[in-house]
C-alpha cells in the first residue's frame, strides 16, 4: 500500500498544525492545503516559498488570492479528488456543508471538535476508542480540553478502573493573536455540566462525568482539575507511575519551572518547536493529592495543538492503515517525535 | 453594658472596610482608626471629611501626615488604651508585632489571615466555630477565600453532615488599583493541597479537605468550585434551598445576568454599595450538579469585604456580647444589612 | 421657572449615572427612567427600593418585568410627556429612533457620543461650545475620551490660544462587568486618525487635531497623551497652573500614590463615591514635559462617568436655564460636588 | 581572518537568541553559552540534544547542573578565554561585574540595555552610531524600544533631517512565560520623560527626545506613537517610501491582518520563525498621519529578539569586521534572512 493522500480544509490554526503533522508522517502525503482568502496565515504560507500546495475554496476570491501573490493549485473540489481522507479543519459549520463533497466523492473526511456530532459517524479519540473509528467514512475529533482530558482519564482507567470524574476546567478564552474574541477582567461562567464532561462520556459510556467551567483572559493554555474516583483506591505515586509511562502526557513540577500554562508554552518555544507548539499535555506532579479512594490533579492543555496526534491517529484508523489502538498510535507519536524528552 | 468600643490597626483595603462595617453596629462605637504614613486611603479620608478619627502609628511620620493636611488624634498606643478590642489589618507581621502591645494594655485583638496561626489563641469563623472564640484575647480570621468557602461548607455540614470537600480555587491575584503585585496572560500554579483546604481542616476537624490552587489575572473575586461528599446523599435541589436559607449567600444564576465575577461587583455598585463592595459571597445556582453521591458548586467570593461580617462576629465573641452563634451572626447581619435582599 | 424635569432613557451604564447626577441638581427634577428589560441594572434598582420612577420602554416585556418585582410608572410615552427634555442613553442607533417621538411630542433630547451626529442640532462640550446649545431641541454628547480631551485642552486653548494637537489614547477596552466585548492579552489598532480627533476638530473648528488610538486590555479608564502645540510658548509650569484651575481637571502626582489608571478608581472607592465613580478627568503633572514650543502631558478618563457633567450642562443650554457658560458649568459643578476637593 | 570567535554570557529570554542568531553569521563561530543553573532554558537546550556547548558560571551548581542531564564544557572563564568576544547577557548588574573578567584576559564584550551606560565605551546602534563603535572593547547595547525607535526615526533622519520627536511607548509588562512580574487590569506610569527618548538623544545627540511611557498587560510587543518634526516637511506618502526601504522595519496596515501587536506575533509563528521571533520592527503604514509640518505613526516592537539583529551589529563594529556602516548591517541582515519578505 502506497502513502496515504491526505488534504487539509482550512488554513487556519488547527488546518497549519495538521499540515505540518501529516507531512512528518512517513506512511502519509500531504497533497496540500485549501483557503477561502488571503488570510495571514496564507499570506505566511507565501513568504515561507508554498511548502504545501494550495487550493483556492471560494472561487469569487481567485482574484485576490493571486493578487497577494498566492500560487494556486486548483479548486478545493480537485484537492478532495486528489485525497483519500480530507482532514477537515473549516470554521464551525462549514465541514457539515464540505461533508456532502466528501460523500459525493466517496472520501473519508475527519472533522474537528467544532462541527456537531451528527456530521460523523463516530465521536474519536485515538487512545480511548481507536477501534470503533476503524474504516470509518467520517470521524469528529473530540475539542481539544476533552481530548487532553480524556488522554489523562483513559490512562488511569486502562491501569486502575475508573467510576467518575469531576472536572474543574480553567479555560483559556483566545489563542495568541486572536481580536474576535477576548476577556477582560472578567472569570466567566458557563452552565454546569460543562460539554466537556459530557463529550467524555459518549466517547467513555462506562464513567460518569461532570463538570464546571470558567473561561479566564489568557491565551497559553486550559488548564483542567481532575477529580477521579476510580473502583479500587489509586496512591498519588500511583497515578504518576502511570502518567509517566504515557508518551502523550508530560509530567513536569513546578519546582523545575513548569509555574504555570505559559511555563510549557515559553518551554516550547525554547525547544526551537515550530510555533512553540507542544503536542503533549503536562501534568503537574505535585499538585497530585488524595481525598478519600479518589485522586485528584490537574493537566494543561495546549489548545492550538492539543488535537493534532489523534486526528492523525484518526486517519490511521479511518483508512485502516492498523488495527491495533497501540501501534497505531505508536506509529503518530514517534513520527512526530514524542515522548522522546524522557 | 455600653457600647463595644473598637479601632481599626492599618486602613488599607480591610482596615478601611472593618471601619466602615464597624461604624454600621448598633452595640459598637468605632474610637478610631490608624496607620503609618499618608497613603491615597488616608488622603480620601481627609478629602471626605475625616468621619474617623485617625490615629498616627508611626510617629516619625508625624511631620509628612500633617503636611498632607490629616488632623491626627494621638498615638496607635493612645488608640489602643481608648479602646476595649483592636481590629488588626496591618500588613502581614506587623500584627504579630503589635500584639505585644495589646498584650501590655490588657485589650483584645482581632487579626487577619495574613498573620500566622500563633498569633492567636483561636483560628476564627462566625458560623463555624463561634463558640470557640467566646472571651477569647485574641483571635485570628480566616482569609477571604477559606472564610467564604467554609460558609458554603458549613451550611450543607449542618444540614447533611460532610465528609469530604476537594476543591479548586480559581483565585484573583491582585485587588483594583494594585500595582505592586500581578500577573500577565498566564494561570499560575500553586503546590497542592492548598492552603484554604489544610485551613478548613484546622476549622472543621471533622471534615477532610483538600484541593488545588490556579491564579488568574483578574481583580474581582475569587471562584472556587466544591466538590463535597456528604454522610447522606444531596440532591441538586436540597443543596440550593439550603444555601438560599442562609444570610450570608447570595443564590444566582447565568440567566438572570451573573454571567461571571465582574458581575457581583458591577451589581453591587449598581446598589449604590460603597467602595461597589458586598458582604455575601455568590453562589451559582446553575453551576451545582451531582456526581456520585457528592454534590458540586461554584461560588465567588468578594476577596475585599468578605471576611469583614466574620470579623465583627469576632468583636461579639471575644467580648462575650453574645453567648448564641444563630444571634451573634444575626446581629451582625441586621446591622450590615445582610439578607434584606430576599 | 419651577425645576427642569428631566427623564432618562436607557438605565444602563451611562443611564444610571445620568439619573444619580441630575438627582443631585437643585433645579432639575428626575421624573423617572425607562428601559426595557428586567437588567442585573433594574434590578438593582428594584432591590434598592425603586428610588427612581422606573417606564417600561418595551410592552412586550411587561410580565417578564412585572415577574421580577420592578414596580412600573408607565409607558416611555408616558415619561417623554411628562418631562421637558430627555437624557437619551439607549443603545447606538436606538436614540435615533427615539427621536421622532420626541420631536412629535416637542420635547428636547440629549443623546450621548454614540449617536451619529445627525441625531442632533448641534454636537455640544459644557465648556468649549456652551452657547452653540443654547435653546436648541436637540444636542449630541461628544463621546468620553473626546469629552475628557476636550476639558483639557479648551482649558490650555483659552489661556494659549492652542494651534494643532496629536494625540495618542491608550484605551480601555470594555468596562468592569462587561463580557460581551474584550480583548486579551493584545494592543489593538484602529486606522489613524481616530474619531476622537476628528470630533474635537468638529467641536474646535479653529484647532488642528489627529492621533492614533490603541486598545488595550483594561477596564479603569482611557489615558490619553497629548502634544499640544500653542501660538505662544506653554511652559510646565504654567500648563500646570492651569490646569489646578479648572474645576473638572483633578491634577496629581504619581509619587503620592496616583501611580495609573486604576488608582483613580480606587481613590473615588476610597472616597465613598457612588459606584467608585469619579467625574474629574486627572492629570499627571508629573507627566508633563516640553517639546519644542509645544507641551506634552498624560490624561485620565474615567469612561464610565466623564461625560455626565457635560451632558447635565447640556440640560442647562437647551432649556436656556443660564445664557452665561461658566456660570452654567459652575452650577453644575457645585450640584456634583466637583472641585471641593481643592 | 578567520571566524570571529563568540561566546554568550546567559542563557535566557535574550541569550539565547544571541545564541541562534550568531550561529546563522557564516563570518562568526559560536564557541558556546554559560549560564548559573538547571533553568527552563538549559533543560530545553538538553532536550534538544545540546546544540550549543554550555558552560557553567556558577562552579556550587555543578552538582545541580550535572543531576539535570547537562553536559559541561567548562567554566565561565574558559569559555572567555576561548571566544574573541563575549555578549553579555546576564541580568542587570552581573555584566559590570563580569566586565572585570572580560578586561583581565583582554576580551571584547558588548553588553545589553540592562547595564549601566558606564559599563561601556560606546551606547551602540548599529544604525544610528555604528561608526563609534569601531574597534572598541566595550559597547552597550540601547534597550528593545530604544533600538526599534531608532531604527524608524534614523531612517528618516539620514532622509529628512530630524529635530525633535516626542514619543508615546505602550508597553508591553512581561514576556510569555514571566511570572515574576506582571501588572493585571491597570495602566501604569512612569515620570516623564521615559528614559527612551533620553537615550535616543545619547546615540543622537542632534534630535531632541521626550515622552511619556504607559506600561500595559499584555505580552506581545511594545507599540510606540512618534510624532517626529522634521526640518522639511514629511508627506504620508514619503514617509512610508523611506520605512519600506529599510531592512529592519517591515510596513504594513490593518487591513491586511495586522491588527495589533500580536498580529506580529502570531504571523511569525506561522512562518515557522523559531520560537516565533520576529527581528524586524512593524511599521502601520494607516497609522501614519501629518501634523503642521510633522509626521506621526505606530510602530510595534518584538521585545524578545529586537536588539538581536544590532548586537551582532556591535561584533562587526567592535571586532573591526567591516568599517561601513551599510555593509556592516547589510552582513548581519544578509545572515539573517532580513528583507526577503520583500
Amino acid at each position: 500500500m502506497g502513502k496515504v493522500k491526505v488534504g487539509v480544509a482550512g488554513y487556519g490554526v488547527i488546518g497549519q498544525r495538521l499540515a505540518d503533522g501529516v507531512a512528518l508522517q512517513g506512511d502519509m502525503e500531504l497533497v496540500g492545503v485549501a483557503d477561502v482568502a488571503p488570510t495571514l496565515a496564507v499570506k505566511a504560507l507565501k513568504e515561507r516559498g508554498m511548502p504545501y500546495a494550495f487550493y483556492n475554496a471560494q472561487p469569487d476570491n481567485k482574484v485576490s488570492l493571486e493578487k497577494a501573490g498566492i500560487r494556486l493549485s486548483g479548486t478545493f473540489e480537485k484537492l478532495v479528488r486528489e485525497c483519500d481522507v480530507i482532514l477537515d479543519a473549516t470554521s464551525a459549520g462549514v465541514g457539515a456543508k464540505n461533508r456532502e463533497l466528501y460523500a459525493k466523492l466517496g472520501k473519508k473526511a475527519i472533522f474537528q471538535g467544532g462541527e456537531k456530532n451528527s456530521v460523523a459517524d463516530v465521536f474519536f479519540h485515538g487512545y480511548a476508542n481507536y477501534e470503533q473509528g476503524l474504516d470509518k467514512q467520517f470521524l469528529k475529533l473530540t475539542s481539544c480540553n476533552t481530548t487532553g482530558l480524556i488522554r489523562a482519564v483513559d490512562c488511569l482507567d486502562r491501569a486502575y478502573g475508573i467510576e467518575r470524574v469531576a472536572i474543574t476546567i480553567v479555560r483559556r478564552v483566545a489563542d495568541p493573536g486572536d481580536y474576535h474574541r477576548g476577556l477582560t477582567n472578567a472569570l466567566q461562567m458557563d452552565k454546569a455540566p460543562s460539554h466537556q464532561a459530557v463529550d467524555l462520556m459518549t466517547i467513555m459510556p462506562h464513567i460518569h462525568a461532570t463538570g464546571i467551567l470558567v473561561h479566564t483572559p489568557v491565551t497559553h493554555g486550559h488548564i483542567i482539575t481532575v477529580v477521579a474516583t476510580p473502583r479500587k483506591k489509586i496512591s498519588r505515586s500511583g497515578a504518576a507511575e502511570c502518567f509517566r509511562a504515557h508518551d502523550r502526557i508530560r509530567v513536569v513540577t513546578i519546582d523545575e519551572g513548569f509555574i504555570g500554562n505559559a511555563s510549557f508554552f515559553r518551554y516550547a518555544r525554547d525547544l526551537g518547536n515550530p510555533r512553540g507548539d507542544m503536542y503533549e499535555i503536562g501534568l503537574w506532579e505535585d499538585s497530585i493529592v488524595e481525598t478519600g479512594d479518589s485522586i485528584m490533579f490537574a493537566i494543561n492543555i495546549p489548545q492550538e495543538s492539543v488535537t493534532i496526534p489523534e486526528t492523525i491517529d484518526g486517519v490511521r484508523a479511518s483508512m485502516g492503515m492498523e488495527k491495533d489502538r497501540l501501534k497505531a498510535v505508536g506509529a503518530t507519536n514517534s513520527f512526530l517525535g514524542m515522548g522522546k524528552w524522557k
